[in-house]
């Protein structure tokens, strides 16, 4: 399906360097300013601070290597740019705060996948699942471990202070997400401070923390702060809209995992708050667990489709998309800004 | 089974408010010095720094209330109090580093509790076997989480890197633990590197961080780094000996578990290093997996017991105490650095 949603004209592919997983490869657009920073992001994910053990290299290696968008770090190196008071090379603590905010990001998706009993991610099976779950808890505290290395090496107690609360958010957000599992009553504010704990708080913590190393003002680290909160909601909306259209393909796991988990995504919720007959129909599919047998996500996946809870929470997702992009106006103006604008687009368009 | 060392002459009881696991009441011996200091660790351990979520309250206090010796608060305080200058109250800063400590222990038990499928652990059944893996990762991680913002809140970047390196190294132990299993030939040093990373690493980054806090001078900081390191290595080898002569009622898990689970313990590597008659069976109750059942790890605790594994383990862990009590040597004479002394007995008299 295609959401109307900007366009953007992709870069000569040989320009970029750096390796994306093939279905992101639309991402390529955007990283031609960074392409040097990105790389030394890559060189320094796969680097083992903990240990010189080969078990350990490759443990790394199999969750680091395996591609991903590499959105956060990208966050990071452009909020660093944008917020730089002069056209200096960045400074080095910039990529290590990209190679942690990353870091953190790998580390939880392990352990989600564990808690989520997933068995697929990225297009691939899973730790859990190709390993098992001792492994899988093993790897995501080594890439825990290996995050807080980078962190003391920021010399920041503001920014230790930031990215230890998003570890606090994101086990409030995965238990927010349990808490609600198979409920049927719509609550906005529970969906946002759950989209935030989940996703908005680390994206929030890497445009801000970027800024902060920057020494920049108070207002540009507090609008970088709100661009990656919003950006972080309209990401998580978007994901939940990606498990009702995305092919398997694309989204790297089967259509309506989320719904069969019990997991009430935006879509859904924009067809429970009508009260109507299709949004009854939703409910029972809910209440007697039905959704979670292949005819019943099929069901509601139709349901959602034929009542318009797509073009809501796309709505929703461009309503957080503005608020990000206003969050930028007290930056100065710079290709880097616009980059920030672009990646706002980038994540609306993943729903095209 | 009594080893000869050193007994300690018990407190009034009555005088102690903390309440201890009835199993550690030998431990209140030591407490009456930093009573107020305990306590103050005690409420601040209970104290839901994440989210105002009451099932994140009942998941932390799940596994903080459960007992436990806090021996890395207590190092954390008397590291405080005997590296000060003055005899000043000590810093709040101090209470929250043993917070930290006594977190960060605990969350890794309770992931190390999954990677080792236990049941039992401090007489009571484990997160994972009460519940499930998946509430032991999201209840471990809170942990982690909770102790990163205390730690934060020291605005210490050399303590950020020195914790950061505690949580690679419990993770490198870990690995360490499962390369070496059901191994039959001796090395001794990967055994002391194995046994830093699991327990020595935090006790002594406990210890250290204290004096550093304190800004005591260097010396000071460097001979309470060795004090908690000698001292730690001593703790697991006095824990490898629990294995074998603790009763299921002391360790609060069955004798023989880990030599069961393939775990091969210094006063096994004690025997096996022999090369004699009786080595030559324990290779073979090992090598043959024979050691996993009943039968298999009855028989190699007799043989362990017979050919002297356990007072060679003992004369080793002495060793390690006597290391730690001479890094004390260039900390000034106080009652507290007589604390630390009598911490040593007390490790040492665990296997009494």
């Amino acid at each position: 399906m295609s959401l109307g949603l900007v366009s953007i004209k992709p870069m000569p592919k040989s320009e970029v360097s750096l390796k994306l997983h093939s279905q992101e490869s639309d991402l390529i657009d955007f990283i031609e300013p960074i392409k040097f920073e990105l790389a030394a992001v890559e060189k320094e994910l796969s680097t083992n601070l903990i240990d010189d053990n080969p078990f350990i290299d490759e443990l790394l290696a199999s969750v680091l290597k395996s591609g991903g968008k590499r959105i956060r770090p990208m966050l990071v190196l452009y909020g660093a740019k944008a917020s730089q008071s002069s056209a200096e090379e960045i400074d080095h603590k910039e990529i290590v705060l990209a190679v942690l905010t990353e870091l953190i990001h790998a580390a939880s998706l392990v352990h989600d996948d564990i808690i989520d009993s997933a068995s697929l991610r990225r297009g691939t099976q899973t730790v859990n699942k190709r390993f098992n779950d001792r492994l899988a808890v093993l790897l995501g505290d080594l890439l825990f471990a290996q995050a807080s290395i980078c962190l003391s090496r920021l010399m920041s107690p503001i920014i230790v202070g930031i990215y230890g609360q998003v570890l606090g958010d994101l086990c409030a957000g995965e238990i927010r997400q349990m808490k609600q599992q198979f409920s049927v009553s719509v609550n906005w504010v529970e969906y946002i401070n759950k989209s935030i704990a989940k996703t908005a708080s680390l994206f929030s913590a890497g445009t801000r923390s970027s800024a902060i190393l920057n020494q920049a003002d108070d207002e540009v680290v507090d609008g970088l702060r709100k661009y990656g909160l919003h950006l972080g909601i309209c990401f998580q909306i978007i994901d939940d809209l990606l498990d009702v259209v995305g092919s398997s393909a694309k989204l790297g796991k089967p259509t309506g995992s989320d719904l069969r988990a019990g997991v009430i995504t935006a879509p859904a919720m924009f067809v429970l708050e009508r009260k109507d007959e299709a949004s009854k129909k939703l409910e029972e599919l809910i209440a007697t667990r039905q959704i979670c047998s292949d005819e019943g996500a099929q069901a509601a996946l139709s349901l959602i489709l034929e009542s318009g809870g797509l073009e809501s929470a796309v709505g929703l997702a461009q309503k957080h998309g503005d608020m990000a992009k206003d969050s930028l106006s007290i930056l100065p103006d710079s290709k880097y800004k616009d980059c920030l604008v672009e990646l706002i687009k980038y994540v609306l368009k993943r729903a095209n």
